[in-house]
């Protein structure tokens, strides 16, 4: 007999035979009667056993054992499914399981980060968190259709670097048949290149930071989604692939994981057709900050946040113009007030989700950048071949999906929304 | 004024003028005109120039430069794309590129694979470079829409782990913040988790393998496109879904990546509805192997590469029951005899493309074959979480991404098909 999934049972004729598989969610014993709650990738059954040895049976399995029930399809509206199965007959796919290390049956896990994380093999089996992941996987998918429906061509740029290129610090070292490697901290200067090939180009990958502070917003490895695009005029050309990139992400997660918003209680954001510009400058006198400062501290980031809101009734806001002196040495001025970058963060609900901008593609430009920033052109030389044979005007920017999926999720720590998060002290499971 | 795409020109009415932008593809000088062919991401446009000054111009740039070109459309059967560019306007976009260290415009690339990986940078911008990208980047897609729509979640597993558990060998050290991690050599142990969570999990990212030979089929990261399945009732399973994957690969390449198909003379596979299947042991046999062989030999694969195609013209083989001594410890025996496994191998074209099979399932039988295999259980704690907590029979597969490709265009090193390739030698571009 073929399998029936959980979502399905209410299109099965009432009082046909069903057979269901799935762990043993959960039991609740009462004097005659015992109900099984089993839980599979689509949802929960209830499983009704009234008979002695069944019951006896059941008793013996712990919770997540996984099982195969087959029996009689019975209508009732208090089930989860609005159906349960009677007369059931168990058949066990795996042993006894041991008992879960928390109650997954409850509706929240309410152990702490460490214990969750550390049992993540199992803890991740709680439909809360199971959502979480459902979120993420919903957006990197979204993600790429967007862009690939826009001309973007999908790369696949080496983890595995020989120089740590983009900034010197928070960057793993590896033992390369005996010489020193480098993990990526991201594809940017491969995917300037492979602009250079295909025009228009995104990946969504691992990327690495040895990040040695402990913070609730860092981790040492992460999913980033990147893209980089040629023929811009400005970082503004960037800003509207961005804002597309995003819509999908939205929209995909509306369409492939409505359950999981429903059960997280998500409120998915609305992107506007055209998201609000501030200039960096102009930023700074909205909230009064010093007209030298460097960059925008967390509490005037909630307040551009909320000013977009009042403004614009976004919920997103580019803040354009960044100064030069805080950004990489491939950022491009503003052609009007070299001070400036043509670069942009863009920030939702508060904080910062993405940086992006427009880039250098002048081949003379680099040499001028990297001699100014006091770093050696000849580490650089198998990335400037792209610029000494032709670069058109490019740019890009990068969205680091743990980020987004704990902003919609409102996590107070970004380990609650990656599989198995990597940082300063764990490195298991 | 828009920009118009090589490809596109065709639509643009006769007489009007518009502005294409890309790369000096290639000048040919005559007396007294000279053309230049502008590349972009969608093909090739001729443009002509009469005029001296902008005769003189072109003389200037050398090829690769990037180019925004703006003129009047003129139908030409004899050109690139049916059109040509007359009476052109040309505005440089970079500076005049310096000369490419191969020549770009020619049918083929002649250089040896050295030079070609050294210039990555500017060689991938060759037509025939492209296209190999092109089909892996298809076959991604088409991998991933093939399980999605099969209840698949698509998951990102950690690269940096703890252990070097699947095999001591061939793995990169990583010096994590001052102790050692290693590379992961495969999602295997993390998807097997995950179906405990998703019950249907693929994954498409990097894998590395610390890769001490130099052959022509093996680089130290590569792209693995990976699937994980539960509630299966053996291998064959694996297969109906590894044959679903590869259907929608091929179908995705036929329909997303046509012009790089034609260009690079692909003969796309058709996959049979059911791919056939032949046991270990008679295949053997039927290659007049002695029966004690523990694996097939190259020249094997390739005898019965031909047989199926003779026998049922299938250009993929399955050869299940690979002896259990040579499969890792996870593997599931065959249950009438435990010198066989219930795996498999794919052969596709006289070569090896696919490893898959059950997996065990049982925590006892995990006890068991690390015992047996003299391995440390303690290790593998974190990992047998899962089976302590209840897990389905399962099992999957990985494909890796470029040795698929190389069979595609026949690649005579995988090299020719990864964007920039890791080797013993090679850590740039």
């Amino acid at each position: 007999m073929e399998r029936t999934l959980a979502a399905e049972l209410t299109a099965v004729p009432a009082g046909s035979t069903a057979r269901v598989q799935g762990w043993l969610h959960r039991r609740r014993t009462l004097a005659n009667i015992t109900f099984v709650v089993l839980r599979d990738r689509t949802g929960l059954a209830q499983v009704v056993v009234k008979d002695p040895a069944t019951i006896a049976e059941v008793a013996r399995f712990g919770e997540e054992t996984v099982l195969e029930v087959t029996g009689i399809v019975s209508p009732n509206p208090s089930a989860p499914m609005g159906v349960e199965i009677l007369d059931p007959v168990l058949q066990p796919l795996s042993e006894p399981a041991q008992t879960p290390p928390v109650e997954l049956w409850r509706p929240n896990l309410t152990a702490g980060l460490p214990t969750l994380l550390d049992h993540a093999p199992v803890t991740l089996r709680h439909p809360r968190s199971k959502a979480a992941w459902q979120l993420a996987s919903a957006s990197m998918a979204g993600f790429r259709e967007a862009l690939a429906g826009n001309g973007f061509t999908e790369i696949s740029t080496p983890k595995l670097v020989g120089a740590s290129t983009e900034s010197g610090a928070n960057v793993f070292t590896v033992d390369y048949f005996g010489r020193p490697a480098y993990l990526a901290q991201s594809p940017q200067l491969y995917k300037q290149i492979l602009v250079g090939v295909f025009e228009r180009v995104f990946e969504v990958g691992p990327v690495f930071r040895a990040e040695p502070h402990d913070t609730v917003r860092h981790i040492a490895e992460y999913v980033s989604l990147d893209a980089e695009l040629g023929f811009i005029r400005d970082h503004r050309d960037v800003l509207t692939v961005l804002r597309t990139a995003l819509a999908g992400m939205v929209q995909s997660v509306a369409a492939q994981a409505p359950t999981a918003v429903e059960l997280l209680d998500v409120r998915l954001p609305e992107v506007p057709e055209e998201i609000p510009v501030v200039h960096f400058a102009d930023a700074l006198r909205l909230v009064g900050a010093p007209e030298d400062e460097p960059d925008l501290a967390p509490e005037h980031e909630r307040a551009l946040s909320a000013w977009a809101w009042e403004e614009h009734r976004s919920e997103f806001l580019a803040v354009e113009g960044y100064p030069m002196r805080k950004r990489p040495f491939y950022t491009h001025p503003q052609p009007d007030d070299p001070r400036w970058s043509n670069s942009f963060d863009l920030l939702f609900r508060g904080l910062e989700l993405t940086t992006g901008g427009q880039r250098l593609h002048r081949y003379a430009a680099y040499r001028a950048a990297l001699a100014a920033s006091g770093q050696d052109e000849a580490s650089y030389a198998w990335y400037l071949q792209a610029f000494r044979h032709g670069m058109p005007p490019h740019g890009g920017f990068a969205i680091g999906l743990e980020r987004w999926v704990a902003r919609l999720v409102e996590a107070a720590n970004i380990r609650q929304v990656r599989l198995f998060p990597r940082d300063l002290h764990r490195l298991a499971p």
